[in-house]
């Protein structure tokens, strides 16, 4: 058995609240022995990461850039994909389960991967979708980090 | 001036109404001497591919597998693209503007992609979105297969 | 039935000669009913879709950038991929067989795609490939435009 | 500054003198800090990841499929990309230098990619390319695995 993926995914320029969940889900994902992956830069991916680092954990980013410029530097590896915002697919891809912490159309877009894959997807107030026809809420909400943590672990099962 | 690249997006299992107006709204941006991108399959592509077909447009598919197999029959150019999902990124970066015609997760990948880059996108019966202190649609609403080519050409300006 | 569809790849700052040979190749594949793919700029690429355009033919440029701006003026299509370099991947996928007319590495990474996916590739003066266990060539040769038109479509074969 | 990550490019199916080579060439990067990243798939991937595991170091592996089946499990973090062969320029965007050890078209396409983007490549037995006009061999030879490494950390330089 190997350790479930798990990516975070949120703004790159993130409130207070969202910054203080993404580094306690980071730190929480580190604790049970999960991969963090996220998008390697700013906001919620680099408290993720930070929370990740401060548990001895082991966290990816996937760049959007040629280079490593910008990227957090609480990552344990940073890969400059070179694909400007088709990384978002790269991040959804590597994971097990998804946990979206607010989020802009970046963060939606890797939202709709993830349910396009079969990915679960716990949000942490995030994104809201309507269409007519569709029964139910397709993301699994949280009211907390240590919730999603929780739900994520959960829906990723055993992998 | 070149033409304006026009992105069709919306499911591969399209009901019959979705069906009729993605072939109408082919038809129109051909007579207005659009390009029409689109996924390259069944459904809503197909079905724009078809009516752009009919009026002697040009039209592209891009294609998530590595080979030709189930491309529509009425495309000009065919793009096997073999990036699987992540082909959504290159239909709507090919685009000045998307018209989303109903639409799964997929569809909601492309509108978020487009979104998030700047690219105006024009919805027939397609998703709603919904986030916290998100003023106003992200997407602009047609009612009509004409007023969603007449919005989308609106929006697209000159090029 | 389908048209064959024909990468023609070689360097954006090209010599005299290649760039010669370039348009002849675009304007010989148009002749015969072959879409023409290419990374849509400069040199090379330029010269083949002038010669197609020349002939009433189709030309696809995939380009490397988030926008069209430094395509060729001579493409029917034009395809910002966004994805870097990476976009080398895209332009033999799309083809049936590859025509590398000189060629610095990028053109060499696309003579590798090709050969990696079994896709045929048709010299023209371009790079001479060697390596322990290697027997023969894995390049065919081509004298002049007009040859290597026809070895192209002739390994192309039925489509 | 940070620790130099380092591709190591070869056949899934490799010779035995080629996996002995990997598998050492894994153990000294491991040794000396850097960041081994490659296909993740078998042959001289795995040998080297294998290495790049006894002495402790960290390795990625990024592999072409929508999924981790097939990958060497002797990886620190393996990263499905669903980008098919595409994913060749994510193993060499990530890499500050390239090891190629013997390889095949793949591998040929992960050198190309490396010269292209102006990243150092050291070869072990890999292909031998000529041009016309073209002085001197782009890539750097090694006789062994240890002075592969050296070179290879040489050519990467402070990062």
């Amino acid at each position: 058995m190997r350790q479930p993926y798990v990516a975070v995914v949120g703004a790159a320029i993130a409130t207070d609240e969202e910054t203080t969940w993404a580094e306690e889900v980071g730190r929480r994902l580190a604790e049970s022995g999960a991969v963090l992956v996220c998008g390697g830069l700013g906001g919620v991916m680099d408290a993720a990461a930070r929370g990740c680092e401060a548990a001895g954990g082991i966290s990816v980013g996937i760049l959007p850039g040629d280079f490593r410029a910008g990227a957090s530097t609480h990552l344990t590896v940073t890969l400059p994909s070179g694909l400007g915002e088709a990384r978002n697919t790269l991040v959804v891809r590597a994971a097990d389960v998804v946990i979206a912490i607010g989020g802009e159309f970046g963060t939606l877009s890797e939202i709709a991967f993830a349910l396009k894959m079969g990915t679960p997807v716990v949000g942490l107030e995030s994104w809201r979708l309507e269409r007519e026809g569709m029964v139910g809420d397709p993301i699994q909400r949280a009211g907390t980090p240590s919730e999603a943590v929780a739900r994520a672990l959960g829906a990723a099962g055993p992998v």
